[in-house]
């Protein structure tokens, strides 16, 4: 059984973490740097972007965890440390400046930032603010972290869930922060996710690697999948189950659920605090022929910019989920499809067989008006299903992101 | 020598056309409904949308130009006549009226639809108003004709050319709609093309089949590939040159860059008219290993909502080109690209070997307040080029389609 739990990065046992402004933004009240540290060596995996233009700081962080273990996760925003020639340095200095203050090896150190491409990336600030970043992390900083991985997210991003392995309670916590830049492939924009159970690194991997495809490889906010996409989880092992040695076994598969669970949480979160964004659209696709049909076409339906600003005005124009569905790339019948919205205020039939069916404007204005609105497309071909998540494109969007950099 | 001359559609020697408002639409004053005809029976060619989802128009079109033939184009604005049941018997009934008001065989026309998907098409307005559009068509019919074509267009769009086929002097001529839906692939959101040039449907095709992959398929303006695209071209040959048969010799190819002067004319009107659009994206890549490779990073590019973002806000955010360019599937090494802007105001370097140089702010703001920016991508890894054209993304895009069916 998997029960939802407040909290985030620090809800496993032995984890800590902390998040202070260090001066990398020269707004004072925000913090820019986040610091997690377990209190023993960890089983790492991660996923990371499939952009040919790579943040320097996943170089190191590959390297780091290439022996499957790591401590600390060094983070900051306002910067990408990305397109500057000296990224691998800067990045490998930060490493080194955990290790300086914490004792943990700067090889053991997951390091990643966010923010601006092609500005060089100072490290004065962090050199002058890891002592007080080091110094002030504790098992109630887990918003604090959260916070400080923050760009132009409006909302802190964290879930934390328990579960039990071998009747050994467990724990699985993580936070993100997402907002735009955000159509991941293999991995999403910076998702930290901690656990404290026993699990092999290449069990840990393949969990991740699988869990990805179904949840941050299905949200998009804007299409633009970033240069510094990076999710990492670290299992420390602290709740005292039996190791998970392979990825399989009951205990294998209920971490899956438990990972599921937070990984979801998270996606949801990143979606509807996408930039701009004033509604969560989550698009299923079910009866699908096969599996990626499914995710091609709910993925297609939630990043069509059209679809997205028709849901912000509230707009019952199906016709937009058929076309991107058309142009989606996946081998559908589209005399075959059925095309529901669905949200608190009612659900509504807007297309069946491909064709549009009568329908009250009205009961769809006040269906879509909602926050979170689902769009349910019945593809009537096979067993297989999908879920995507994306938000709505807004007047708010445009005006975030027209002069990001000032 | 290929000569810009004003005109469109009637430029051709033997080409009629008309325009009139028939009551498709409710708004009085706006054209809904064109008609083009040749005096004589014409090649023609034609290219269509690659979604999955066809308008019903398409496949009417098709079967009627498979013999290469076709004499008439009648296209209305307002509704797509897409996913609806009766779809093909009202785009047959369209052909039909063609046929009874003006003599040409219903199977010798061009019929095209663009508007809301899924919404039935009234033919009652269509067969009323079909004696005054027949009876009106006129030589002087081209800007009526375009006018009619038009949806969310704020811009009439039409070019044409004269060039010279074996010492006989030939025109070409187009209009086109554009604005929303826009990112073709293998056509476009509904161009039509006359030539008095004598050529074979077959030398026909392989002209329009080629130039559309570096004219239309290079435009975006929302990365949304429409239900209805179709570009058609149609030859009657009056002009009077000797016939082109086949896809090779010099008249050919003089054919082809005449046509390409056309496309490419029209390609910057859609472009620069796409919905809510301030400014006008031109992306030209150079020194690429091969012609895809320049083909696809030019286009992910201007596809990139937070590049077209940026731009609307006049921001030098290099580092998304570089993102698009990044994740768009080209295979490119990173750290050779140069980015330059340019526009009327001037040129400004900003990315040498995939690294950021220092450029002056205030420079780059000036260069990108002009209504067309021309971004050149150095790829420096060989001697193929490509050029796209897209727009900014602005507010009013987001008004536009937050509420397009009312």
């Amino acid at each position: 059984m998997i029960t939802a739990i407040d909290g985030g990065i620090c809800s496993a046992k032995g984890f800590k973490a902390n998040g202070t402004h260090c001066g990398i933004r020269r707004n004072r009240s925000k913090r820019d740097i986040a610091l997690v540290v377990s209190e023993v060596p960890a089983s790492a995996a991660a996923v990371y972007t499939q952009n040919l233009v790579k943040g320097a700081p996943l170089t190191v962080t590959k390297k780091n965890i290439e022996n499957g273990i790591a401590r600390a996760i060094i983070c900051n925003s306002g910067n990408a440390n990305t397109c500057n020639a000296n990224g691998i340095e800067i990045a490998e200095q930060m490493c080194g400046l955990v290790e300086k203050h914490t004792g943990i090896s700067a090889s053991d150190v997951v390091v990643a930032s966010t923010g601006v491409i092609g500005q060089p990336l100072d490290i004065t600030p962090i050199a002058e603010g890891m002592g007080e970043l080091a110094g002030g992390i504790s098992a109630d900083g887990d918003k604090a972290a959260a916070e400080a991985i923050m760009t132009t997210d409006t909302k802190l991003k964290q879930v934390a869930v328990k579960f039990s392995a071998g009747g050994v309670e467990c724990r699985i916590g993580g936070m993100a922060k997402g907002s735009g830049m955000i159509h991941p492939n293999m991995a999403t924009m910076l998702v930290f996710v901690t656990t404290d159970a026993a699990i092999s690194p290449e069990a840990l991997q393949c969990a991740l690697s699988t869990d990805v495809r179904d949840s941050f490889n299905m949200v998009s906010v804007d299409g633009d999948t970033s240069t510094n996409d990076m999710c990492v989880i670290l299992a420390n092992g602290l709740a005292g189950n039996a190791r998970i040695e392979k990825p399989e076994g009951a205990d294998y598969e209920e971490f899956c659920e438990a990972l599921a669970a937070v990984t979801r949480g998270l996606c949801r979160m990143i979606a509807a605090d996408g930039e701009g964004a004033t509604k969560l659209l989550e698009c299923h696709v079910s009866g699908a022929a096969d599996k990626q049909t499914a995710r091609v076409a709910a993925k297609s339906v939630i990043c069509s910019t059209l679809f997205k600003a028709a849901m912000f005005g509230a707009d019952a124009n199906w016709g937009r989920v058929l076309c991107a569905i058309g142009y989606g790339g996946a081998q559908v019948d589209v005399g075959k499809i059925d095309v529901d919205f669905r949200s608190a205020a009612g659900e509504l039939a807007v297309c069946r067989a491909g064709a549009g069916i009568e329908f009250s404007e009205e009961t769809a204005k006040k269906v879509l008006s909602e926050s979170e609105i689902e769009i349910l497309v019945g593809l009537n071909s096979g067993s297989e299903s999908a879920v995507a998540w994306g938000c709505d494109l807004t007047y708010d969007y445009v005006k975030i992101n027209g002069d990001y950099r000032t």
